[in-house]
């Protein structure tokens, strides 16, 4: 593209950096910048530069946070016996979200995946396995996203924290509430009919 | 959403203001921008206050511009007496990028759309007719979308300024090169069987 001004050039290179946001709406983006007010461009900036040099991750669960101790496990009302294995922070949204569980949760930051070079060195693996080991948590929910590479992550840390005395537990994998049974894929169709629950349990769930 | 961190939440909601980016994908390029060295942020939060605090319009054409006079308009090899009215920045950068035209521009900054509380002492008019009145212009060529606001903002522009000499055209619509006709919708193929130009006209042409 032919810029008339640097100043839109280096913006539009700037945000065309960002996954899924191409020149031509990078453009798109700047320009609208230029017909909003001044302000408005200032909070953004602000709201970004402050995010990236004052954020923390929690010391315990590594979700992101303000606290050197993020709410979630400076709150005492809930459950720290209980601990919720996710791979990321919008994996903790999603299942805050939900308002259905009251325990801790620890932020793995990934799955392994040597495709990608992800490594369990990279992830949060060793914390977690020194919290299993002093023997704080009753049981440890997994739920990572139930792929070739969430699978091998689990099957790592369950084979770290074997002998130690913690239950460990997955999420359930099966049609989704509203779904029709005719068209879920077979692996999901067939896995919730192995993993079946007692009718009288499946009532007073919701 | 419910995020554990108000620096985080304060800049997805900056980023969410942007037209086409909605909250989940606003988190999705915070979060990104978390991974990435800080120094990246801090490049496109500063690129985007310095356009938005030194950026000026060409106090001639309106284009986008670093100096009071745009870089087409300070440019001696250009030809002054032909203009191309756009309506906005874009246009001009699409219109550069084609390679074919040498003349100046008149950004008009929208056009005329009573829907849109546009009116035509909102677009950059006035400072076209004084242009024509000066008589320093030969042809204006309108290169406004081809919508009923575009066509009012040709015939408002060209009701101003009758009487003065200047040649007026408009840019040619018809079939898009390597287009099939047979998937071209009826009005443009209907105005590019009218609007027909010698065979030897479109031979020199590229």
């Amino acid at each position: 593209m032919d810029f008339s001004s640097k100043l839109l050039e280096n913006a539009v290179h700037e945000m065309s950096q960002l996954p899924g946001i191409g020149k031509r709406t990078a453009l798109r983006l700047v320009l609208h910048m230029l017909k909003q007010p001044e302000r408005q461009t200032e909070e953004l900036s602000n709201a970004l530069l402050k995010l990236r040099s004052a954020v923390q991750f929690c010391e315990n669960c590594h979700n992101i946070s303000d606290t050197a101790l993020c709410e979630i496990c400076a709150n005492p009302k809930r459950d720290s016996e209980l601990v919720c294995v996710v791979e990321d922070i919008r994996d903790v949204m999603a299942i805050e979200n939900t308002g259905q569980y009251r325990g801790l949760y620890h932020v793995l930051g990934g799955k392994i995946s040597p495709i990608e070079g992800m490594g369990p060195q990279d992830l949060k693996i060793a914390s977690l396995v020194d919290k299993v080991k002093k023997g704080t948590i009753k049981e440890l929910i997994f739920a990572l996203s139930s792929t070739m590479e969430g699978d091998t992550t689990n099957f790592y840390i369950f084979k770290q924290i074997e002998g130690f005395e913690v239950r460990t537990s997955t999420i359930a994998r099966g049609i989704a509430v509203g779904d029709e049974l005719e068209y879920a894929d077979e692996v999901t169709l067939g896995r919730s009919i192995l993993n079946r629950i007692p009718f009288e349990g499946s009532l007073n769930k919701n």
